[in-house]
Parts: C-alpha cells; sequence; structure tokens
C-alpha cells in the first residue's frame, strides 16, 4: 500500500493543499493529511476550515512512500517552524524516499540542506531559501526524488506529476483528460 | 458590498468548489459559502471535510450579487435535489443577477429551465440536463447573466473570469499571474 502524507499548517494555500488530495485519490492513491498545529481543524490561507485526517502526533510515517508540504503563507512558516515536521522530512531523505513541497514549501527543503546541487522552483522571492538549489522558475520540477512546484496553477503539473510517478503516464493522462486539465494546456 | 454565495452539499469537487473561494477572496471579494446539509461539516467527493461558512437557513440571500455551484458527484445531485437552492437559483435569475455552475452543477440550471437558447458548457454526459442550451464544450462560457465552466482544471479560467466580471481586467491578471496561471497556460 502506497501512502501519501501531506501536512497542512494554518496558513496552507487551498489549491496548493487540496488539489492533490483531490487528484492522488483519483488514482486510487491513499492520502493522509496530517495537522500540525495539534488540532483536527485547520485555517487556509484565504479562511477556509478543513478537517485533517489525523494529527501530527497520531501519523506513524514508516510507511510514507512520499511526504508532501504545500505553501502558502503563513502556512510554509508554520512548516518549517515544526520540528516534527523537519524530522520527518529529513528521515525520509535519508532513506531516499520522495519529498514533493510547492509555493513557499520547498524554504524548509533548503533550511535543511537538502537541495544543495539540485534543481528546484518554489515561489518567486523564496528563491533566497533554496539553499544552493538552481532554481529553474518552471512550474514543476523533479529532481531524483524531489519535486517541486511553483505556486497555486502549478499545482495541476505538480499533482500530475505526482499521480504518473505513482501509477504510469496513462492513468495520469486519462485522470487529466476527464479534469479537463488537458484540454487547459491544449494538449488535446 | 458584493456579496458571493457558493453553495456546498456533500460530495462537492474539492478544486471546483474551494478554488473560487480562494481567487475571488484575493481579489477582496466577499465570498460565503452555504452548506445545504444541515450540517456545518461537508463532504468532499474525496474525503474531505470542509467547515461552511454558513448554514442554508442562516443565509439571506438578498444580498447575493452571484451565487455559484460547484460540480462533483454526488455533490451536483444533492445541490439538485434541495428546494432551497432552487429557490434562491431561480429568484437570483429572475432579478437579472449573475449565476454561475460548474461541471455537473449547471444540471441544476438546466432543470429549472433557465439555460433555453443560451450557451452553456458543463461535464462531458451532463449536456443532456442542459435543457434547451446550446453546448459549447468551452472550459468557460458567459451568456449573459450566465457563467458555466466545464470541470476541476477549468475551475481556473471559469474563477478568474468571475473575478474580473467583479473587479477588472488588470487586478485579475496581477492575481492570475501571481498565481502562476499565465505560465501555465502560456501567456506570459
Amino acid at each position: 500500500m502506497q501512502i501519501i502524507y501531506e501536512f497542512l499548517a494554518d496558513g496552507f494555500e487551498e489549491i496548493e493543499g487540496l488539489a492533490p488530495v483531490d487528484i492522488l485519490r483519483r488514482g486510487g492513491i491513499e492520502v493522509r493529511t496530517v495537522s500540525v498545529n495539534g488540532h483536527h481543524h485547520v485555517q487556509t490561507s484565504h479562511g477556509v476550515t478543513v478537517v485533517a485526517d489525523m494529527l501530527f502526533v497520531e501519523a506513524d510515517f514508516s510507511d510514507a512512500e512520499l511526504v508532501m508540504l504545500p505553501g502558502g503563507m503563513p502556512g510554509a512558516l508554520n512548516l518549517n517552524n515544526h520540528e516534527g515536521v523537519k524530522r520527518v522530512v529529513m528521515d525520509q531523505f535519508k532513506s531516499g524516499k520522495p519529498i514533493a513541497a510547492i509555493c513557499a514549501g520547498p524554504m524548509v527543503l533548503g533550511g535543511l540542506g537538502i537541495l544543495r546541487g539540485r534543481r528546484a522552483t518554489c515561489s518567486p522571492g523564496f528563491e533566497k531559501y533554496l539553499d544552493g538549489a538552481e532554481y529553474t522558475s518552471e512550474l514543476c520540477t523533479v529532481d531524483g526524488n524531489i519535486i517541486t512546484g511553483k505556486g497555486p496553477a502549478a499545482t495541476l503539473p505538480y499533482a500530475y506529476t505526482i499521480l504518473e510517478k505513482f501509477t504510469d503516464t496513462e492513468t495520469m493522462r486519462t485522470i487529466a483528460h476527464k479534469m479537463q486539465y488537458l484540454q487547459l494546456i491544449d494538449e488535446e
């Protein structure tokens, strides 16, 4: 069973936090949202309250195939200030397992020094936190096991990239087609 | 004060329901999410629980500038089975005020007969419910005061169309740029 954990902090960006859950669950992947504020209720950056699947203290990340960090402010700062999140990301990195972060989320990876010598993207203005990375400005950049995304609308290519990694190209394209993504990017 | 009300039924599609809230609030527009299931907690079509701003019985739609109907199944069916939602949509239509619906959501408009003689889009397979409309298959179609969208990824052009209508082109493009939407659709 492939399990993806996504960290939700107060101030996470709605599209960046929830479109990957939507897209990955369409592909049959188990995605568990993990609140890092100590409560199940998490507030998005534009005032929506979402109920996370579990609390950080309830999660056992040893079965994590991927951990995801959405952006949004102050969501990404809250992730960056959470020692547990940083420990899980570092453990994931040391195990050679994939990590995904979007928008301001990659600052957490930069702060841990795991982007050094890698290509990565993030929301413009946050490049300075990507310690030692080559900033691509792409919507989505994959370098080895590190997947980064640029911002809200980039969540779509970012989530489809992750979906393809955990399924296959045909499954990804079928779901992208059904969601009108291929029409949006003029690939039909 | 411009107020937009969005109906949330159990089974609403995450992106269709929440990306417009995100995008429109970025433009300073007041968006109020209205649960139609009698409780504040509403379940999305892929198992996320969201807390709506208010219950249907608490809302006074007389100040509505726009009402929005997301899709997702069974979300759109639940909207279509809600007499209060249909009454508000019909009142809105009779007042000559705008109505927006996406994916399976336009079936509610079709069932009320308010798409007759109009151009409209919706999720493929739901055209048969758009009584008397000319189906465009576009990502977003505007005909007078009726704005329709095709599905999840189409939520972006749909929401930016609504944002532009309630602000101006420059505001819309500034927000679309900051969200990396213009890069996504290759318009930068």
